[in-house]
């Protein structure tokens, strides 16, 4: 074994989300590499790994790490909440891999597209987009443009990212532009926060309401398509129009 | 416990994508209720279990079953491939529910969106949208009209059910669809066939040239945003456009 890396998603954070694949990668792995607050959900299932941590935004060091481990022989876990490909690190990493004597092994995870969508029932059981609201490394003219696609195209949508302390107001603005683009102000939305962690909270609310509503950055956005209903404290969108 | 029906994902199949909450609720459920095609990848797993299937189509009448042995006091296992809440079981299953004493418990799963992109490299690791092609239950102008908002909205596209003995031109069409919309030719696509299963088969190619493939029904597709490239043999979708 060795000059492998495991790009390991490992859902919301509890053990219970884990896959038998994802953990047979991060035991394999001579070291576990990972964003120092995320890393840190990890060490509470495996407190007897190695670790190497950086913070938020050093994506590209963290991949150096990476390849520089598995250059020198070891098995290696790059951890990212979620999966490992949906607004993950298996992009940054193979976008600056030039070792062909690296393996690169990327380990689906639970996105909170998929667990949020299960505390709230079932809002995204049709077609639906995801769209992050951070401006970071996209501009806002195409996150503008892609949830008017969306609310065109009649998707199910949801959003990650909602808010950031630079950012309170995004999702105001995302409710506005969806609301603009011909979504009805009673459309049905949900949002959790802490999916699947201590301290998680969820609602069952209308598009109106969420507009003026105030989340965190730990917090997944679901916007119903137009046949979206609540019933029973559940948000459902039927799987088809027939 | 009983009086509890778990709407289980169990991702492409193969034990290794069962999550620890998939690998419990089945452990624990008197009664495995799916698909008989799907629920025979659970009975190797789990050979023990007691099953009940029905065949393709017969949704409602398997959440009806399932409804019964809850209520009879048994904690029931809904089997879904993939995740049970895209489109799995778990939106049939509440909408047809009355019952207050049954609780529906949903275990989010590995949808094939996340395991074909895993295989592909990092296809979807921007915003993405999910559409089926199946029109037993949406109108295809329904499925047209997304298709091009997608590309309008230059979202990262995955397909699910791309064809069908029926439908063998679904594909095509939607391809014919989004270049239409503005999708170049040279457009960067993937596909898997038989995600983690026997016969995994997989590509990347341009768009031009997925519209001359044939797939089958157990193929997920992958269409790239505007800047979606290959290399190394991986699909590479970036994190941002900066």
């Amino acid at each position: 074994m060795g000059n492998i890396i495991y790009v390991v998603g490992f859902g919301p954070g509890d053990k219970m989300y884990l896959t038998g694949q994802a953990k047979d990668a991060i035991e394999n792995s001579d070291v576990v590499v990972g964003y120092s607050l995320y890393a840190e959900l990890i060490k509470k299932i495996y407190p007897d790994k190695v670790y190497i941590t950086t913070g938020m935004k050093q994506e590209i060091e963290r991949c150096q790490i990476c390849i520089n481990e598995a250059l020198a022989g070891k098995t290696v876990a790059l951890v990212c909440s979620g999966d490992a490909g949906v607004y993950g690190m298996a992009s940054p990493l193979l976008e600056i891999m030039e070792n062909e004597e690296v393996e690169v092994v990327v380990v689906a995870g639970i996105t909170a597209a998929l667990s949020g969508a299960a505390g709230l029932g079932a809002p995204i059981n049709h077609d639906f987009c995801l769209i992050s609201l951070s401006d970071l490394l996209t501009p806002w003219e195409s996150i503008e443009k892609r949830l008017r696609a969306a609310v065109e195209g009649d998707f199910a949508i949801v959003l990650y990212n909602p808010s950031s302390h630079k950012r309170k107001d995004y999702l105001m603005r995302a409710c506005e532009i969806m609301m603009d683009a011909g979504a009805s102000k009673d459309r049905i939305c949900g949002y959790v926060e802490n999916i699947g962690r201590v301290g998680e909270k969820k609602e069952i609310l209308t598009l109106e309401k969420l507009k003026s509503t105030e989340v965190n950055m730990f917090t997944t956005v679901f916007i119903g398509n137009s046949l979206t209903y609540e019933k029973n404290g559940r948000m459902i969108t039927k799987r088809g129009y027939k």
